[in-house]
């Protein structure tokens, strides 16, 4: 009848840049304006993610927040944080750092580490105006 | 399986009156309170659209962020921002500008110059504490 | 074809304490952490809910704002703000205050207040990183 | 040896159009650009007053937060909110509503209501990007 | 000719009770209204310290914030977060917990900490709205 | 009696490294910890400044906003906007790029392009929780 979820938002800093080397400087620009440029450029980056389930009778939550902290910690923001997200993050080699490509890594890398598939929204803003959103349907 | 959405936030800043000309001014204060005074108030709105689609395997984008400002700018913002609601905005005539309507004048708006149905989500901020969502289902 | 929605924000401070009675203080310590001390803490919580339904077609209003800002008032800010939640709300009596349990609270509170079964979505912020939200489904 | 202030910040939503009566359309247009536009449009203001003195040994209060709020309600809140400051307003009558002149009305406003010249700072946000700040020197 | 300043900003969660022993139940609710209540109430607290100098030719900092995290971690949000403030804090005993002695106490905590009189200005946020600021003049 | 000032807030995205060349990596990771990583990381800047002066008894301001906004656009903004600051920008060349650092250059550029030494505040945030500001005395 409802669905229920806890909401842990956490913040990271990092480089992108946005270049297919399959495509030449014109094209680049054209398809990513100035996030193509050479030296890249930098967000602060908001995660937040949603794990959806009963909340346990004994200890009135679904999944304990300091769990949900560690695996974040992990998996995410000790690898992500401070970093250039084309040349130091293993699970983001090979892909064009999009928010799109980002949030879906992130995404692959979350659904493997939170038990019973209770991942259910997944939301990155690369800036307050730009975001991504992932929902589990 | 799962949604995947790309989302864009943009302000602009303007005017508005609620009052119904079909009844008298004991109805419209009683149904629309001060919001009803005759020289009109304004707000800093906030419309943040959401798009859903698969990335391209190419770009890494569900829509180049680019294309969906253009449309935001030229459907949207170049005929709402610094203006009064109710007189200035071709698309708002003859109705009464609640945050229900505005939205869903621009959910019409935005729903003809979006290709391909993307149009997802769309929320329209009157104020921090007051808002409407739309919702495809 | 589409969900509207009427969302209304309101702000409320409250203590709580996270202590389950039928276990030791060891256990405690395990699952709550700093939160089961025994003088507790307190939030600035945000409550967030939305209402759906048709814009009626002569006021513009899926439900007079004004009505529902009433009924949150009435049923749960005028009992929580400036309160211990553990101690001085009558709704809130023999439940852990985790946000789990107090947005469930919340949500049947208000559920029952709200005509036509129009309570959609209710969003609860501990702080701005941590939060719970119910979707009706 | 150090200033200590009592800080409230409080929102107010009204229209306006910064217009010169005295000069034409291409001047008016020149100098004010689409904030000239006949119809007037809106913000959603942020108003935050400082008060400075020593903290009374009694209360702990450089002033109670009561009086402070019943102040800026009757002085300013109820005579601009949910107004255009073009027209509704009398203490802005004959003035062009630029953020800098409505900023210097109110510090007028509330130095002769606040007691014992304890306003020391007084700033007047139009949207987010866009303020004033006046401060006692 | 210039006064620069590298600033920090820090959240914790408390609850406190403004209640002055010395008076009665009735004087107490005149003074501090629903603050008075006898369980308390909480709030996420905001505290942004300021410090000033010249920054190291060498380094390019006023001062390595990694020990400005350090002192504030160690002299204040370590003993103040998920606490009481009436109860839990050695250096707020005795002392109503109104935001400005909350703010002079962390201000003569700090200014001891922070070496060479560096400290040049405290803010402390009860709520998003009320705040208290300390300036070195 | 009074400072007044005109106050214009912008966002800008770029990446950075805090290394010293003429120390060793120990050093370097002792004194800027994961901000020294070789590839860099970044930030959403935001920047704020104010401007200080009587307002034109004609225009009623103190500058007009479109003229400080050209500054900013054409001095800081169109030269750091998606750049990493250690390689792209001119008057960042040999700087270290810390908050300070970055500030004190920006104050430079501006209070030359800024006319009749306005130029009264400067403040930079790097994130929300760490910034700097520099004000002339």
């Amino acid at each position: 009848m409802a669905i229920i979820m806890l909401i842990r938002q956490e913040h990271f800093s990092a480089s992108h840049r946005l270049y297919h080397a399959g495509y030449n400087k014109a094209w680049n620009t054209k398809t990513y304006g100035r996030c193509s440029r050479p030296h890249g450029h930098g967000h602060n980056y908001i995660l937040e993610v949603s794990v959806c389930g009963i909340p346990d009778t004994t200890t009135g939550m679904i999944m304990n927040l300091k769990q949900l902290k560690l695996i974040l910690q992990k998996k995410i923001l000790s690898k992500v944080d401070h970093t250039h997200l084309n040349y130091d993050v293993d699970f983001l080699k090979n892909i064009i750092p999009t928010t799109e490509n980002v949030a879906l890594a992130f995404w692959n890398e979350l659904d493997q580490a939170i038990p019973k598939k209770k991942l259910y929204k997944l939301k990155l803003w690369e800036t307050e105006k730009n975001s991504v959103e992932i929902l589990r349907s």
